[in-house]
């Protein structure tokens, strides 16, 4: 199938590769053009790790190219560049053509959704909880390292009818990896790394801010993984307000990372003994705070606010990290005030999240 | 004069000794009196640095003989002791008997005056908004250094029409160095170290658990620095509210560490520079947490309740804190409960700051 791809990262390089190599025809497009110069002027993409391909993909010009004659549409970018890509492809999106969110923040599946219906234009919606791999753009522009392509990863289709013909369409691209969750509003609970990067990121702040090379495993301290514990409270009875079924962390940090349940820090730590902890980021111009914040703690105080259930240490987050940074990072997000959920009841935000906006 | 001093720590060690150089006689008081055993044995209680002095004082055995035969009484504990201290003395407490609380936690005196209002007893109860020095134990269990006698310190009696009369006294016994302050209130938002300990420890947490030893003004960093220009925007906020004027915290780094006024990140990497920038806590089982969050935090997050100008932040702090530490710190303040502040209006707490409770 011919798959345009909105984004030009190490996520889109990664998922262009994984699909040529199973025989498939990815159509990359970078909003700004930078980082598909080199495969535009015929480089070939290169691949390596988790993934190994090496050769020729196709560059798309523009929104219209990237989307107008292609079977599929994935948007691969942080959120903070969803709404351009959502934009610049609204226009040229045409009904029953698929378009995949990976992975999605919450409620951005309702813009994309409200921008259609404006349209007239009705289309499945395909939300991740995480991205298919993870990996590192390499410097020379054309190639990605792969560190994993993920075993399992959730997903549910807007509106929730075409759940089945989402989750066939990724596993025909991408294998039998795909796990169907209850419809839009269960993925958006189930991504912990706003939570989990609140923990880390604030209480090892200065060590960001000055560069440090510090092991973020290692750095799950007590108090990192006893904040963690209690933000995954708020999270779960969010959830267990709207009837939803999500995983707990300790479950994720279970099944991501093959260690026996027990703290999140107990946990951490014995990552970090096995050498898989990682390293967490060397500077606080970091989507742990400018991506996570706006996209992902700000929309569950949202939740929390509709539910009845406050998610107070989620919004605690919000504010001091605003404070830190000197900058509102809960105006960040250009996709929740085009859609006034405020007043929404629960059962209507249900309701919503099930059907999207219809035309 | 015989000054009853509450407490055995650093701080009641070294004003001990400043009284005894200056002709004074001070009966030393330990709620557990673990650390007035050695000065019980006879042993002479030794002060270097800038107080300089060696020789014997009086320990009480109980909190009747610290208070019953004195002409004054110094509350010279951390904030978490300040109720078991009061409850000792309030029973051998007389009309007219001064007590000075050093330093004093919001509300710590409004506790004190209810007490004694009940008892039928009137005196002047004195607040300082910080302690006369800084010092450190040693371990012979006889001897203090004294890094500082601060030149001045902020001061307010309650009732206020005893400022006069409040102020003297603390000259009379350690010299000229006391600045009237516009009542309770307003010393009790003149304390910004729970302010800057939230920005500070916060953000440097796991340096904190992991018993690193960590310059305090190095890592007073850009975003640390801007959390407390954030927090202080609150309480200035608040004081303002309440017709009060109080010092700035770029005041407040200014005038007590001498550097030049700027950002509070520029001001301590100067001091810093000048090798004036101490050592952060080497423990997460701090008073910067234990202390500062319970009596320093909450108590102004009160105080915005009620002028109706939340301090957010300050709030922020405390839930995110009580998460990573596991215990809800705002239940260890044992003063405010007792006080039922809450649906006071502004002016009436104004007031009752202002006149103390009466008989």
């Amino acid at each position: 199938m011919r798959i345009g791809i909105l984004g030009a990262g190490a996520i889109a390089f990664g998922m262009a590769a994984f699909l040529a190599k199973a025989g498939h025809h990815p159509v990359l497009w970078s909003p700004s053009g930078a980082r598909t110069r080199k495969l535009a002027a015929r480089e070939p993409l290169t691949a390596t790790g988790a993934v190994e391909f090496s050769g020729p993909v196709v560059v798309a010009h523009d929104g219209r190219e990237a989307v107008a004659d292609v079977d599929a549409v994935i948007v691969a970018l942080p959120a903070n560049g969803h709404r351009v890509a959502f934009d610049a492809a609204v226009p040229h999106l045409k009904s029953g053509q698929p378009v995949i969110v990976s992975s999605h923040s919450s409620f951005g599946a309702l813009y994309l959704s409200k921008r259609l219906a404006e349209r007239g234009v009705s289309l499945p919606i395909i939300v991740w909880g995480t991205t298919l791999l993870t990996g590192r753009q390499q410097p020379d522009g054309a190639s990605v390292s792969v560190n994993t392509v993920r075993q399992k990863i959730d997903v549910a289709t807007l509106p929730k009818a075409a759940a089945a013909e989402g989750k066939a369409l990724c596993t025909e691209l991408f294998g039998d990896r795909f796990v169907e969750r209850d419809g839009l509003l269960a993925i958006s609970l189930s991504n912990l790394n706003p939570q989990n990067h609140l923990g880390i990121a604030l209480l090892n702040l200065t060590r960001m801010e000055k560069g440090e090379k510090w092991g973020q495993g290692e750095h799950v301290t007590p108090a990192v993984g006893q904040l963690i514990e209690a933000l995954d409270a708020e999270r779960l009875k969010i959830a267990e307000s709207f009837g939803l079924s999500v995983r707990t962390v300790r479950e994720h940090f279970s099944l991501s990372f093959h260690v026996p349940i027990g703290t999140v820090s107990d946990m951490n730590q014995q990552m970090h003994l096995e050498g898989r902890g990682g390293f967490g980021p060397a500077t606080a111009d970091s989507r742990y705070i400018y991506e996570d914040v706006p996209f992902g703690l700000v929309p569950t105080s949202l939740l929390g606010r509709i539910a009845g259930r406050p998610a107070v240490l989620h919004e605690a987050g919000t504010s001091l990290f605003s404070a830190a940074m000197n900058r509102n990072l809960a105006a960040d997000n250009d996709l929740l005030p085009e859609l006034a959920l405020d007043s929404f009841s629960p059962a209507a935000l249900r309701e919503l999240c099930d059907q999207g906006f219809t035309a």
